[in-house]
């Protein structure tokens, strides 16, 4: 039998709060039978929905908080008055060890920031990356950050690829994952400054790393890491999601554009809902906040039951597979006191993270 | 009859030419009879390809040039010592006005390179930029920058967006076209300083400007316009076509996944050739330098006939609705002597710059 894990949800968080989280709970229960949750939220509506979720109300605690950060409440706000919310009691009860790992699917903004002040970032991390994964031809992709720094120095960079190499690690499963840096040219002479910097220290470094890569290899899974700063990532990531959507739209069409496709569409049915099971965004739900002392995984706003249930299982597969304990080890470098601090290159140390020493924890 | 125009034709560049030209041509002139093409290259190998394409032979002169820019030329060195390349030669003969536009396959930095030194920039603009047009769930959608400026002031983004209404105007048709700039969110905090400097003038400003967009927008078709730096743009430009190849591949692998998918393929055929044809990346290939003092589309380096003759006709569109003389009487600012050279505010001018005054075409 496996070990049991807690994990913390903010019930109040998203457009379909809290049922789409209490029923994600539901599907999640299902697929990982180990889950006890911490449920944090407005008990009176809470309760009477968990009647008759037999199995979730079994292994769950109600955790009654009175406030909700709204979705656009900004950050500075919802750190100042949201003391007392759903999100904000989510994510102490990871600090204070009562839950391995926390979900929601409320405003990024201020999740990212409350986590980033409950939490720390791991010794060794300036700032936390916003990563997920997407289906591509080869299988799947890590690409980090999705939006949560929009600018970022050479560190930064480094420090994402290796928190997204971990990341490729322990969630996809690969051995050795090879990373890339999202650019606009695969020549060394193209892109900003940071990233031709970042660029040498990687090449330099332990990863397995190939070099830049452009925005079509994502989808084309020429490596199993891309990173690039928060608001290129973010226009990509939204651009792929886009042309999905409007490619599905275009086949949807298809197949009402006339008799013989409408019958084409009865024989092929089987295996085109399969086919649209395969693209479903909402496998790919869940943003994980990486280089924070503690699991936070982030739902797409707007994420139905499944979509929260997806989240719910990245969370668990961090947990299980032991990501902060790991970030943790393989990170020991100085401490980073602020984001924008710039610490004094340190000795290389021989063993140091994954072999690129003290240039990936350092300024260089 | 409409009025003849001529084209030239750098034949020697791309991974398909010249080939690929002459046959392109072929097609470009199949749908536009009234163009002739001055076409510039390797006589030897031109002449004996071109003895049995009688459509274009009839109106095409080969102007024999001994030089090629290679795909793989750094764009300083291709102005340096790509004075008798089939690309420089083929620019200039637009400068010359023996040719009211140009079309080439060839490196892209290169192009651009000579292309501004050649061809000079319309007074008010500072930098050229790449646009192109794609496919969204209404219509057809304008992007700008995709590639040729890495990093862009405030100023210039304001600059794009204005050369890409006029695009959208002059080459979708749209009557006033909406325009939006791409960013990481719609709230005004979000986004680079220069993005949000931009945003600024742009409100003030005489554009249907719809404000931020974000990268599911473009496929979306929310906008008219999309307006981006360099780098976002291409980021944008490439995770689309990626995810499109992605998700045409999975359609492709459905309908050979069972029999009754592959019985159902049989009787959709003709539709599902139909959303070929709708996605094919070659009806929406040569993106067009715009800011220049002359018609300039760059074709995809690997485009084949078909692709090649997409960008003909961009140019074609382009010459015929004037467009190189509507932006001269549209920006009448003060000439840029130099991209990165700051200008004194100008005082605004009732009539300047389709309502939006000095402002965008001096720095503030």
């Amino acid at each position: 039998m496996s070990e049991r894990i807690t994990i913390a949800l903010d019930a109040m968080g998203g457009d379909n709060a809290p049922r789409s989280v209490l029923r994600g709970a539901t599907i999640a229960k299902r697929r990982y039978p180990e889950l006890d949750f911490l449920i944090f939220g407005d008990e009176e509506r809470l309760a009477p929905m968990m009647k008759r979720m037999i199995r979730v109300r079994r292994s769950s605690m109600i955790v009654h908080t009175p406030d909700v950060v709204a979705s656009d409440e900004k950050a500075a706000t919802a750190l100042r008055s949201g003391r007392n919310s759903s999100m904000r009691k989510a994510i102490d009860a990871v600090r204070n060890g009562e839950a391995a790992g926390v979900v929601s699917a409320g405003n990024t903004g201020a999740l990212m920031a409350m986590a980033k002040v409950v939490l720390k970032t791991v010794p060794g991390i300036d700032r936390p990356a916003m990563a997920s994964f997407f289906p591509t031809l080869r299988g799947e992709t890590a690409m980090l950050d999705l939006g949560a720094n929009i600018e970022c120095s050479a560190d930064n960079l480094v420090q994402f690829a290796m928190m997204g190499e971990m990341f490729a690690r322990t969630v996809l499963g690969s051995l050795r994952p090879t990373v890339g840096l999202l650019n606009v040219g695969s020549e060394e002479v193209k892109g900003h400054e940071e990233l031709r910097e970042a660029h040498a220290i990687l090449k330099e470094g332990g990863l397995a790393y190939s070099g830049f890569v452009e925005g079509d290899d994502i989808a084309a899974g020429t490596v199993d890491v891309v990173v690039a700063d928060g608001f290129s990532g973010n226009v990509a990531l939204k651009s792929a999601e886009g042309t999905a959507k409007l490619v599905n739209e275009f086949v949807r069409q298809t197949f009402k554009s006339s008799l013989l496709a409408a019958i084409g569409y009865l024989f092929a049915r089987r295996a085109l809902i399969k086919l649209r099971a395969r693209v479903d965004p909402r496998r790919y739900n869940g943003a994980t906040f990486l280089g924070l002392n503690g699991i936070v995984v982030k739902c797409h706003g707007g994420s139905d039951a499944l979509g929260f249930a997806t989240g719910v299982g990245v969370a668990r597969d961090m947990i299980r597979n032991g990501f902060i304990d790991k970030m943790a080890a393989e990170f020991h470098g100085p401490a980073a006191a602020g984001a924008d601090r710039r610490r004094e290159p340190a000795e290389p140390e021989p063993d140091a993270v994954i072999g690129l020493g003290a240039r990936a924890v350092s300024s260089s």
